[in-house]
């Protein structure tokens, strides 16, 4: 597949209001709900690129830097940064804002690598994308290494899991 | 806070009915749908510990190595695996479970931080943990180097956090 | 309250997969699920342009001119088109994405009627609203018509009531 | 389809509790939620009806004259009003009772219109409706004067949507 | 509170779609879901009757007669049909009709039993309730002994859960 | 099918938090929201046991002996207790368990009776199950004489259904 897209063409935007089913007694956002937002943002994202259905394959850490409060208003925001021949990585950012002061800070951001996947559930491959701006630039040449990075973590996790708790597996 | 309980005081256990919903157009669990039981398991576990509320810190890189799908059960599985002044790190990991072949397979398993919090939202001091066996005693020790590891990537995601699109902060 | 903003400032988008529990027999959307998200984005855009909490005090009709189904993508538009005292119309498009063919399609459309209310839940002023666009300017500009409109519609609608089953009320 | 059912025949009730998850801060249910019941009876009073399965072409204007809170009982009341040849106009009623006083106010009615569709999704022709009592005679004898307000006013939608930022559809 | 009122008052109805989300992979609805919109609608009836909040205090045992499908119609009827000093004893039968064929048989019925409480949570005086019509009469006379019935269950009860696993409680 | 499985196989545990859309206006949780929580679990260790999808066929009648606030923790414990050709009973036991004083209650317990069925929706057999321990032994040997009870009450209800209200059936 020879073609490719600006990572301005799937670009996506939502917003989401903090419900009371969504917080705990003190009123702030369960980090499960905020991780679901990122997951679903990213797979409508990746969907738009590769035109096909996607499934998640991994979520790179995510700190939550600042809460989000019942009545706040989450915003999330998500791109390509980078493909791989079956993969895409999604850059997602969350924000909060306060309907009050109209204040945003950070919540938190992540990178999440979706697979696109065919008809019989297996990945395919997807269409490469391309910067057109200085700062999508920087994170699209920061792409491979992200993805280096997440190998070599891959392989010490699989060393790790050998020490553990092995009957249970 | 002198006290510590043991692992085993706070394990938890959960099993849940992969339904329709829960799915995309394959049948296959959305990662944002486990992200969010991964989360609440670890909630749970961290509050059995603490005998408080909790908010999420972080959750550290997720892979999904093997998917669910619709009729499958998903079995978690959670610890306290080592703790901090205020924070508390819990492991958790996700198996799948075949109903037809009875057969398990690792779909995924993180490290969550949890940090307890009173009743005016603000950090407290929890309990420690201590291990009784020996791949307990494994998971334990290597607390503090994970959480070494994890505060050196925030470091770096603040570099990186300059670079990028900076108008929209 | 002598301040205004531009139509630019409080506009918003929100991007839903069509999912299973979305729809019927045939894999298409409900009509109810279309209006929650309609008056979701409308309340998110009132809320930032007010800055305070507001109740939907009505929606023009509504018609459904094509279908949405399981897998497609709905992409929500919204953004005030005028202001009262302590009203704020706004403008919401729903469009549906086909994943396979990128095609875009409108569902439907309406203009939603907020009102912003204090703490008390009493209706409060709201700052007026702007435009900076020629297709901006239109909308902008029909706002008085369509209140008038909708104002003639409630007289209309008083009359009707007493002609129906009034033992019911 | 020579046949004809009485009015009384697809008369449907609902009763819902008004739930925290269902309003916003100040407790008041939001206006989507009172949508999607409404479109909900008016689907199952449709489907009663045409005995097969529908889809929502449009609902008419909705003012929300009174709001419902936390702890409130909804009480849902369709019925078919008039019927075309695949469409079948259903009439809706929404009261909010107060539990301790139990005291009933309106909080909202409209006119939804529904198409019955055959296993290939394309509309399919529907039983006629007839009045029994007074009251009803009145609903039904004004359906067609309804009916043709919603098609000028479908004429002049498409009107105004040429004047409206065109690039984006 | 001598005050009473006829069992017709609080009847109350409800519809419902199955959806997918509600059901197994065999397209038949979970019996948890028809037992919580048993509880439900025996809750609405109970509030209706008594003026005030409720607790679900016990439901009888639950037969599932005949299963219903993705698609069907489930429609439940409930009434209050006897009362103690604090307690409601409310009769749910739970109908499903099938699109199609427009047939109804019986899914389930039950009788489930509600205790009023007020601002404190702690139990309070309900009014009475009379039956009016000949088939209510023997609801409301044959109250008396299921709650006889009941209480001896419950000593029952008592005495087994003594032999059962007892380090657990 | 001459083989069986041992109680302890399929014995599963489940972990639920209590959330505000749960619980009524005290904060209580709904009697719906544990029946829906004993069927679900109820269902999966049927599961688990029979290696087949299953139907709930009928649960015994279930006491709320003490509530669970909004905060608290509810754990479900279930286990298959006696098996006949095609149908399981599991036993499910509810314990409530307070976050501050870590001090549990139980909440119900309740016998329900799932049945096997195949891929064609009729009952299949199922494996036999033997207890391990003492008090297993005792519930596993008073299965019977529960199953005895359950058949009686059945007839019961037929002959009471004769009497009631019958031009609704
Ligand atoms: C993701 C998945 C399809 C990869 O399958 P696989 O057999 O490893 O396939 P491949 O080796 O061909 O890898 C496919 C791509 O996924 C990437 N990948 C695999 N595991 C990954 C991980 N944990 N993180 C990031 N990328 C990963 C590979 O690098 C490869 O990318 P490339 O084609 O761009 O080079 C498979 O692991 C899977 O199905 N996981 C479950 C996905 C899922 O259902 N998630 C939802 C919750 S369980
Ligand atoms: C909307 C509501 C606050 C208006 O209250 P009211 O007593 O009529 O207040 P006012 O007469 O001061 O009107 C306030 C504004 O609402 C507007 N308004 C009132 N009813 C309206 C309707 N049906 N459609 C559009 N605008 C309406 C008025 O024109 C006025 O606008 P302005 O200040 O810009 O001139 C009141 O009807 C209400 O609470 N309704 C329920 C809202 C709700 O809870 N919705 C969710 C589902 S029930
Ligand atoms: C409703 C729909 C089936 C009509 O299709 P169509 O190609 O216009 O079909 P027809 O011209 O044969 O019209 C069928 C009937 O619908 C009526 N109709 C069409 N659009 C309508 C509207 N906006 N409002 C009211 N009735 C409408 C027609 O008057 C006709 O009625 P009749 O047979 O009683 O005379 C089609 O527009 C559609 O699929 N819309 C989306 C429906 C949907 O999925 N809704 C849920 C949310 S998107
Ligand atoms: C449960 C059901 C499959 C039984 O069907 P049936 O035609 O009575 O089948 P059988 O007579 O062969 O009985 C099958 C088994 O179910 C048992 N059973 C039937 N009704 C029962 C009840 N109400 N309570 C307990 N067990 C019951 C029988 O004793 C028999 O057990 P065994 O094989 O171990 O001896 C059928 O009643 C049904 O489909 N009910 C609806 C189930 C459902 O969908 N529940 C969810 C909510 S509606």
């Amino acid at each position: 597949m020879g073609n490719a897209y600006p990572m301005s063409n799937s670009r996506s935007y939502q917003t989401h209001l903090v419900l009371p089913p969504d917080t705990n007694h003190h009123g702030s956002i369960f980090g499960g709900k905020v991780l679901a937002y990122i997951d679903e943002i990213a797979a409508i994202t990746a969907m738009k690129h590769a035109r096909s259905e996607v499934v998640t394959a991994s979520i790179d850490s995510v700190d939550f830097v600042s809460p989000a409060y019942v009545g706040d208003i989450l915003e999330l925001e998500s791109m390509v940064t980078s493909t791989g021949r079956t993969s895409i990585e999604v850059y997602v950012r969350v924000m909060t804002r306060s309907i009050r002061t109209s204040e945003k800070k950070l919540t938190t951001e992540s990178f999440v690598t979706m697979v696109a996947i065919g008809e019989d559930g297996k990945p395919i491959p997807v269409p490469g994308v391309f910067p057109e701006e200085e700062w999508e630039r920087k994170l699209f040449e920061t792409g491979g290494a992200r993805q280096k990075l997440r190998k070599a973590k891959r392989e010490n996790t699989k060393e790790r899991r050998k020490l553990l708790d092995p009957e249970k597996e």
